[in-house]
């Protein structure tokens, strides 16, 4: 454990720092060396409480119709030791944005334009790239064809392309066929391409193995293949891993990539968190503490990943942690780590004693926390109606759900 | 339930609604005129978790060093429907700022300055008032005299006199005579005085009842009293209602609030969270959803409550959830609400249908969330060593604990 | 802890040690000297798990129908150490055994007569005291005059004196005023009269706190004061010590035992464990294990309580896990221990290393049990609809309750 | 479910029933005609519990040392609905019984005919067969020959032989191969043949699957072949469903049974519940109510397996449960259940209205029992060394352990 104190890098937000080498390291070049490059964390989930992006359309209107609160989410995650600023461009085509009820009068290309601009802006204040991501369709699940779905993903890439990100990533999957004509569209840019799918053990959601994927993945171009979302940590390296042997076997290289959920998920199906009674509004019980991002971090850095970072429901202080703990690696602790005590070290100055014989490692290392919650469960039984791609059930409609449509679910769903 | 939309305010930030009435209602001719005023929530576990307040020594000198990142939380609590702004002014005398470690060139007065003018910039973009704050001191624990530990508060009021806050807390007081002491000093400002222990239905830590407390406080000059931090919101309300039973009985009059944690507390003993071995840093299992805000906001309303913030702990998201279950009683949605259908209405436009089936009220208010750890109790046992004030174990040092001080402490709590 | 082996008694059921010494110490001679007299367990529960006695009904024809099933059971209690065979008379008069569907010829006088023969038998198999016990009445509940309430206790007494018991018990009363009514009848028999109320730290259904209630009990001739059933251990011994300090306070003098359920009932409120929706066929996850026993033992045992034993739940293993932890205080082991290896020790032969390192007092002492039911809560809300004697709810009629009665409770209940 | 009640057989204990008719069905007869054959429960566990069993060796003398106690466990199982009486002779080999501690002087060949007699006289009184068992051996796990395992199998079964059983279980086997060897052996004495394994879904010690198993049982001669003990029911009936698909897929034909576990047991691994922390002092939490049972019997029933009966921790109202369940198929209730209302039917007698109201199905089906262990987990994670049969660590020893080993083990093990 990095329990050493190394001097906090002196990027410290807009005051300082802003001066950086113009030529900074690709992302290729620091996976190729060795690198251990850190992730951002979600940033739909983190604004939703902040205050900014709706639940359930998800769609990122923020990005230029509050650009502050999109800039200081950037700012902390790169203080946290981010060395990627993903561009906060989720679900923001046209018809999407329209589609689900925004009202505000920016275009896609606005809003999108925005996002790049704020992640270039802050990536710029640290060592830090930019990513553009494309994720999958609603055209895929609704069967469209293959010209049809990879068109979609294009016309993503302009906006990318002019404001020149530093590299792309094709994430969120459920399906490895999509994520393929993803990748195929992406590496004609010659930008470096990674793919990240959602999902777990079992596969995707047709049954191909995680190993089988990222063979196929990289075989399409990826030059780093991983998972993202739905599962936590531990079941996302477990993951990732099948991957890397998949690879392996097939006798092809790669560099791995993972962005868990930070909620606990032991009890998920293969459709991971969506399924679970508590999504998306009752999550909080599965928060990961710093301590399970300690753990998080090792065992991803052991497992060979070198492209560590995180999804929904990661905060600044996740990422923290995972800087912290693989501190010694990189050789510098991240910025705000001035403000944080590597394992509770900072509880050395609380004013009780009980408390103080909390700051050590050992204490949090060990802790199993309570959930202050004893009329509840400790996991739940998924929700899901068994079906995917091509099932009536999923077939999208562009109208809201009408009341009459919706009481035929909630009669359906079992009532909790 | 507030199940039927209202209008949002216009109130959206730095872009628009700037001009507010250059009067604003005071905090006492709100409550007078039986309105909700809507606190905000704490400070500094908010800060610590995006990167700019160390947990332990918990000072607050961001408002200087990173008023960007103390705006935006402001400006999201003021979004999210709080009607004050509490500066960020925790621990910030100068002893306790070098005391704490504090390495960056800030005095104490810099500090409060800064953040008296961050407070007012975010109140005057919409219908806010700003209050400044005095805590317990660690003079009281180690056994000053009353004059000593009045002059600490004097010296805390100048600046808060200086920049003109629209009143005065007394808060996180764990012994009612000190709390006395605070108001009777606060009430020389003339400035409307609320007083808030941190102390549940057990009473103060020399066994005072709440009751009794409370009447105390009125006696002293305060005009809302109430309760902050320690516990969740249930034990909160029931203590505030044990204090407004003992304010009625002894034939006074007050206004109420209660600032409650956003942490489920059920095993908390008298000295509150602190002493749960999940304090401060494996706390998230026990964060409270929105709908468990929503009926924090109910029972608080309902006891007559009508000051109604939050503490450690609370998001943004969490005082929106107040703010929309109080809407009708309010006349209006705050700003926020924009990004959030009430009830997870915004999930109508979900993807998977199951998923839609959870656009309902009674979905979410019967939920009971799984804590995805099924290693981990429900419940801990809190650590404390039944020691108050003029204890020996809790005389405080000016020193760091020591390496040799800390392996005792270790060797003498339990070990997890 | 009483790791150290003792020799086991001798005594071993039916073939070996029927003579015993002609004259046995009574219940108060024993308690006098400062021995401990540990009780038996709950009959009803244990026979209804092996298939002798009706859930609802509870009554005791198996003492008739079945002697060899409640002579076994009692002869387990006598092995595991027990001093004490209550006769199996609960609920045996002849109105209630008529009234509760009672379809066998068995008179209640028959009932009786054959308990207290079995009681006798297995008692002399050992050093074993008959005791005969009243309990609460449904006369008291309707409101009956103390005349027609104590009438019915001494009907009950008849059998007890022509079988010439040991001494008697008036237990599981939830209203100390039945129960002083009930002891002024056992006192005009002449034997040692023990008094048990089904009460916890609250008190009396109308709130007399334990000590006063202890004091009403010893003032009106009971020798022997407690509490038994309706909580668990840690919550009467608590109980119990609430009565003797008001049996000091009053400067009278008493012996103090108690029975409590083998059920950890942390949720129950005032009305105990009926009240739990687990009650009474979902209470398998509450049941205390042997080393809980201990634990209960030794507590009981340093509150200065003799007389030990236990109620509904209890097998004979819990009994022999309260005779093993006071083996050095009594200073034997008793018969069943022959077949236990004090704290594990037996699993020294175990085949599994693994499982061999858990013979010791360390393991099984702070082993936290996990349910193994990671869909169920850790604690239930407790059912009642808060009324107690004289209720109209609470009303009894001859008539088993009919479809329509029934379909309006279920509606009226909270559903699961 | 079987709401509507059936009249009770009249089989009641030793005064009634006595004459059968000479000629039982024999259990493939029952079989083959598809009636439902209902096992009895494990008897090491239950009498462990009633303090004639130790813990640890877990030898069988009291078949000769206490037969009352044996007697009386037989006739309740008898009672609940069992049509198999398995005789009591676990591990009941000379050097076992000697190795083990067992320090009366009754021979192996003495507690095998008494196990016989006493199986044979409750079988009498009711319509119930006898059978006989052999189980895994020391020989196999310490590697000795296929010839000297074979040997022990041919010893046991003498005394069956002699004593006329009408059937004979292999049972308890992890290692198929061993299994198998033991069918051999039987299969030569011409009497029906049952094997059964413990084992779960991921099949042997060696990985051998559940398919594959069975159909090595089903053609070394078993008629009957599934698996008991080591897990909880539900998964016992997963894995047998496994079995019979490999049986089928082979082409080949049997019966299929179960004689899981009464402990929730989702947290296992590989090794069954041995493995778990709690085994075998500290299940209690885990044991399952009679409505699992009803659950599982059903889910065995669906599954196709006729033969359904328990292991450890089943009481005699759990082999109710399951008898009340299949009171349909079969055609009749058991003797107990003229002590139990189907499904809490008792309870419309009950006092209080709100336990009345918890007389029906829905009730019990739906509820979700508390642990009322707020401070416990619900899952364990499983002891366990990795290793199986040939491994040093699993090489037996005729001594006992010594303390230095103890101390050795005590350790190596993770502590509590």
């Amino acid at each position: 454990m990095s329990l050493q104190p190394l001097k906090a890098c002196t990027v410290r937000g807009p005051q300082s720092c802003r001066i950086m080498a113009p030529t900074k390291k690709g992302v290729l070049e620091r996976l190729d060396a060795g690198e251990i490059v850190v992730g951002d964390g979600g940033f739909v989930f983190a604004l939703e409480k902040r205050g900014y992006v709706k639940a359930g359309p998800w769609t990122p209107e923020a990005a230029a119709e509050h650009p502050e609160a999109v800039r200081q989410l950037h700012r902390e995650f790169l203080r946290a030791g981010s060395n990627v600023m993903q561009t906060f461009t989720f679900y923001a085509s046209d018809d999407k944005l329209e589609n689900r009820g925004n009202k505000v009068t920016f275009t896609g290309a606005q809003i999108n334009e925005a996002a790049c601009d704020l992640a270039r802006e802050v990536a710029n204040e640290g060592d830090a790239l930019v990513a553009g991501g494309v994720s999958q369709t609603p055209s895929y699940l609704s069967c469209k064809s293959e010209k049809e779905v990879k068109a979609t993903f294009k016309k993503q890439l302009d906006v990318f392309i002019k404001k020149n990100v530093d590299f792309l990533i094709a994430e969120y999957f459920e399906h490895v066929e999509e994520a393929v004509w993803a990748v195929e569209v992406l590496k004609e840019t010659g930008k470096p391409v990674a793919a990240s799918l959602c999902i777990g053990p079992e596969g995707d959601m047709h049954g191909v193995s995680p190993g089988e994927c990222a063979v196929r993945l990289v075989k399409a171009g990826a030059q780093i293949v991983g998972v993202n979302c739905h599962f936590d940590p531990m079941t996302c390296v477990k993951t990732v891993k099948m991957m890397k042997e998949g690879v392996e076997k097939a006798g092809l290289k790669a560099h791995y990539m993972s962005q868990p959920l930070a909620y606990h998920t032991p009890d998920c199906n293969c459709q991971g968190f969506i399924d679970l009674p508590e999504f998306p509004f009752g999550l909080e019980p599965r928060i990961l503490t710093r301590w399970d991002m300690h753990k998080y971090a090792r065992e991803a850095y052991n497992a060979g990943i070198r492209y560590i970072g995180g999804c929904c429901g990661f905060e600044p202080y996740h990422i923290r942690a995972v800087s912290e703990e693989l501190a010694h690696e990189r050789g510098f602790l991240p910025a705000a780590s001035e403000k944080h005590g590597s394992w509770g070290a900072g509880l050395e100055m609380h004013t009780k004693p009980w408390v103080r014989a909390r700051a050590r490692c050992e204490y949090w290392e060990n802790l199993k926390p309570a959930s202050g919650r004893p009329q509840c469960p400790s996991m739940s039984v998924p929700d899901g109606w068994g079906v995917t791609k091509g099932h009536n059930d999923l077939l999208q409609q562009k109208e809201a759900t009408s009341q009459d449509q919706l009481k035929k679910l909630f009669d359906r769903s079992k009532s909790h």
